[in-house]
C-alpha cells in the first residue's frame, strides 16, 4: 500500500481539576490533535498546554468546537432554532485557539466539529452548511475535517473549503455513512487488530462497509483514534504500527 | 482648550436572554468600545453583534477581558494562585473577540481588564505585570487601556505595550489613583455636569483630585464612561456635549 | 360565572447582574409563581428574594425547573439519552427550592417545568411520566401544574400526582393541545382583552379552541401569564381585573 | 485507647464526563462523606449515585457546599462583598442535597464547607458565623463539620451548633490551627503511617502540633481523610486499620 495517512486524536478534554485522557502519550501517535476549546472540554490552562505540546511535538492543531455544554461534555444534542447562535459560537472558540496558538508560536490548521454537534452536521445538510460557513467566516484557509460520505464532506467541498475526509477506525457505520450511536450492541470496535484490519480495507478499498454490509465509496485522508477511551492509547499505538507495518505512510494532512 | 480625548464604554454585557445598557445608543457617543468576552458578560451572539455594530459605526474596538465570573459579573475578587491559569484565561479571551473582529472584516485594536481583575491589576504591580505579559503574547500591537497613575499603567510602559491612560467621569480616587469601591458612599458621581466638570478638569491640570483633595499628574488620553448603569447614556452624551463644548476634539486614541 | 381561578406567572428569572421581569409588581396580581431554580435562570440571591417576596405577597410557591441552559434560557430542547439524569436534574432543582423556602419559613406547593422541558413533555408520555415520576420521588405532595390536555396531564393523573391544569392566556393552540412555537405567526396573543376573551370562553366552555379551530375539553384551573415580556405586568393586570367583573373568583388552586 | 473516631472523606466529586477518586472504595473505609453539591464539583447524576452509595453502605451523608467555580474546583478565593449571597449559595446547595437525600429514601446529617469558603471561613469569626447561620436556617439539626481549634469550631458553638470537630490526618497546621497551603513544602502528609501516628497522637495527647511544634488543645472526633488524590484509598485503609488497632472505635458521631 503506498497511501498516506493523518491519524487525529481528540485530545485536550481535561477540565480544571479533572484530567481525561492521556494527552502526553496520544501526541506521540497520531499526527493531528483535535484541541476542546472549553465549550464542552477543555479550560484556557488546559488549552494552552495542549497546544503547546502539539507545537513541540510537531502536531498538527485543530480547533475542536462543540455545544456549550460542559455537564454533557457536548455529546446531548440541542437544539438551537437561531442560526446566528450556532454561527457565533463556532467563530468564538475557533477565536479561542487561534489565540492560544499564536500566543504559542504556532498556528491552527484544521476544525473538527464535536460530538452531537458532529454528529448532527453529518446528518443535515443545512446545519452542515453553516457550520461550513461560519469556519470559513473566521478563517477560509482551516482545512474542514468532515466524516467521509455524509452532508458534512459534501457541503464543505460544495462551498469550496479544503477537506479532510475521515474515517473511523473504531466505530460502526450505518448504511448512511453515519456512526452507530454511542450504546448501541456493536458501535465500538474495542480489538485494536480489528479496527486496525478495518482501516486498512477502507484505505485498499477506498470504501467503508456498513453495519448491514453496504459499501460506500470514500477516500480516508484521516483516521480518528478515540482519546476519552481507557485504552485509547494501546488502540492507536496498535493502529499505527499496523498502517506502517502495511507500508501506509503516517503524516499529517497538507495545510491548505 | 487644544486636548484629543477619547470617550469609552464598557459594552456587549448582555447574556443570553438578558438584555444590558443601550449598547446602540452609546455606540453614537463613545468612540472606543469594550466588549465583554464571554466570562463575565456577553456570549458569542452578543459579541457577534456588538463587533458588528462597532464596525459600522466605526467605534474602535477592544477586548474586554473579565474572571470567569457571570454570576458575579467579574466584580468579586477571585484569588488564583496560579499564573498560568491568568495568561490564558486573558489569551483565550483575547482570541476569541480577535476571531469575532476578524470574522466581521475589522480588528481588535486595544485591551481592558474588567471589574475585579482591572482594579487587582491597578493595586499589584505583580499581577499587572502577568496581565501585561499576557496581552502582549497575545498580540503585541493591542493597545493597553490602563487607569491612569496605577501600577497597570506603570508596568505597562516598563513592558513597552503602546497604552492609552484612561480616566473615570463618575468615579471617586483614593489617594493612591485607584477608585473608591462601589457601595462606599461618594464613590459614584451621578450627576452628568459634575462628571464633565471633573473630567475638564483633570485634561485642563493634567491631574486627578482624590477625595482627600490629593494631586495626582497624569495626562488623560481616554475617559470612561459606563454603560451599565439607567443612565449611562444620559451621561456619556453629557459628558460628550460639555467636552465639545469646552473645544476637546473626541476621537479614537490611535492605535499602535 | 362561578369559577375559580388560580393565575400563574414565571418569577425570579433574574440572574446575577441581570434583571428581568418585575417580579414585585407580578407578585401583586396573580396567585402563584413558578420560581426559577439556578438552571436555566435564577441564582440562589435571587431565588432566596422571590421565596421571601411570595411569603410576604401570600403567593404560591412553585418549583420551576428547566434544562442545566442559562445561555439559552432553558428554550433550547437538550436531548439527553439519560433518564437518570433527567431524574437527578429535577431532584436537585426542586431541592433547592423546597431548601429556601424552608430557610424562609414557607414550602413549595407545586412544579411547574420550564420552557424546552415543558413542551417536550407536553409532547412526549414516555419524557412526561419520568418527570412525573421524578417530582414524585422529590416530594408526592408536590402539585403538578401541567398544560390542561397533554400527555403530561394524563401522566400526572396517571401517576396520582396532585393536578392543576393550566391554560395560558396569551398563547396560540396547535391541533394536539401543544402550544405553537414562539417565533411562529399568530404563536403570541399580544392585546390584553384579547388574551383575556380567549380565556374566559375557556372557562365557560370548558374547552380551549386551537388555531384550525379545533375544539379541545379542559377544566382551566391556573392561567399562566407571562412574566418576561415587556408588557407583562399590564397583560397580567387586565387578565385579573376582566376575570374578576365575569364574576371568576381568583385563588390559588389548593395544595395537595 | 478507647476513643470512638469518625472517618470523613470529600466524595461526589465527578463532574459530568470526568471521574474523580474511587468513591466506591473509600465508601467502605469512611463513617461519613462530604457530597460535593453541584458549585465546585459533582452534578445531580453524580450527588444522586454518591447519595444512593452511602444510604446502600451505612455511611453518614454530609453537604459539602462550596464556592459556585467548576473550573477552580472551589479552592480559588472568591470574595464577594454581598453576605446575602453566601447565605442563599448554602442554603441552595444544601437544599439540593436534602433533596436528593430524601429521594433516596435517607437524610443529610452533617455539613462541611469545602475548600477555600472551609479555608476562609477557619480564619475569619465573621465569615465562620455568616456560614453558620445560613447552616442554621437552612436545617438547625445538621451537625457542623468544623475544623478543630478554627473561629468555625467556635462559632458554631456560639450559635449553638451541633459540631463535629475534625483533624486532618493528611495536612500539616500553622500555629493558628489552620491548615498550611497546598503547594508549600510540608504541607501534605503522603506516608500513611507517619498520618495515622500523626491521629493517633491528636487523640491521645488530646491536641495538634503545628509545624512549629506548637501545641493545641483539642478534641477530634473525626478526622478528614481527602478523597481526590490518587493514594486516597490506601491512606484511609491504612489509617483506619492503624486506628482499629490502637483499640480506637470507628463509627459516625451522633446526629443532633
Amino acid at each position: 500500500m503506498t497511501a498516506t495517512i493523518d491519524l487525529n486524536a481528540d485530545l485536550g478534554e481535561s477540565f480544571g481539576p479533572w484530567p481525561m485522557g492521556d494527552d502526553d502519550a496520544l501526541l506521540d501517535i497520531v499526527t493531528s490533535a483535535n484541541v476542546a476549546c472549553g465549550f464542552h472540554a477543555g479550560d484556557p490552562l488546559v488549552m494552552a498546554r495542549t497546544v503547546a505540546l502539539c507545537r513541540d511535538k510537531g502536531v498538527g492543531i485543530g480547533a475542536h468546537p462543540g455545544f456549550d455544554d460542559l455537564r454533557g461534555f457536548g455529546r446531548r444534542r440541542i437544539l438551537d432554532p437561531d442560526p446566528a447562535s450556532l454561527r457565533a459560537m463556532l467563530i468564538y472558540q475557533i477565536g479561542a485557539i487561534q489565540g492560544m496558538a499564536r500566543a504559542a508560536g504556532t498556528s491552527v490548521r484544521h476544525v473538527k466539529l464535536h460530538g452531537a454537534l458532529s454528529n448532527m452536521a453529518s446528518e443535515d445538510a443545512v446545519l452542515a452548511r453553516r457550520c461550513i460557513d461560519a469556519i470559513r467566516e473566521a478563517d477560509p484557509t482551516l482545512v474542514v475535517m468532515a466524516m467521509a460520505a455524509t452532508p458534512l464532506e459534501s457541503e464543505a467541498l460544495a462551498a469550496g473549503a479544503p477537506v479532510a475526509r475521515e474515517v473511523f477506525a473504531d466505530r460502526a457505520y450505518n448504511d448512511d455513512g453515519t456512526l452507530v450511536a454511542r450504546g448501541t450492541a456493536g458501535a465500538m470496535i474495542e480489538d485494536p487488530d480489528e479496527a486496525a484490519d478495518r482501516v486498512l480495507r477502507m484505505i485498499d478499498e477506498r470504501a467503508l462497509v456498513s453495519v448491514n454490509g453496504k459499501r460506500i465509496a470514500i477516500e480516508p485522508q484521516t483516521v480518528c483514534t478515540h482519546g476519552d477511551s481507557p485504552s485509547a492509547v494501546a488502540m492507536a499505538e496498535r493502529l499505527r504500527t499496523r498502517l506502517e507495518q502495511a507500508g501506509v505512510r503516517i503524516a499529517a494532512f497538507p495545510a491548505s
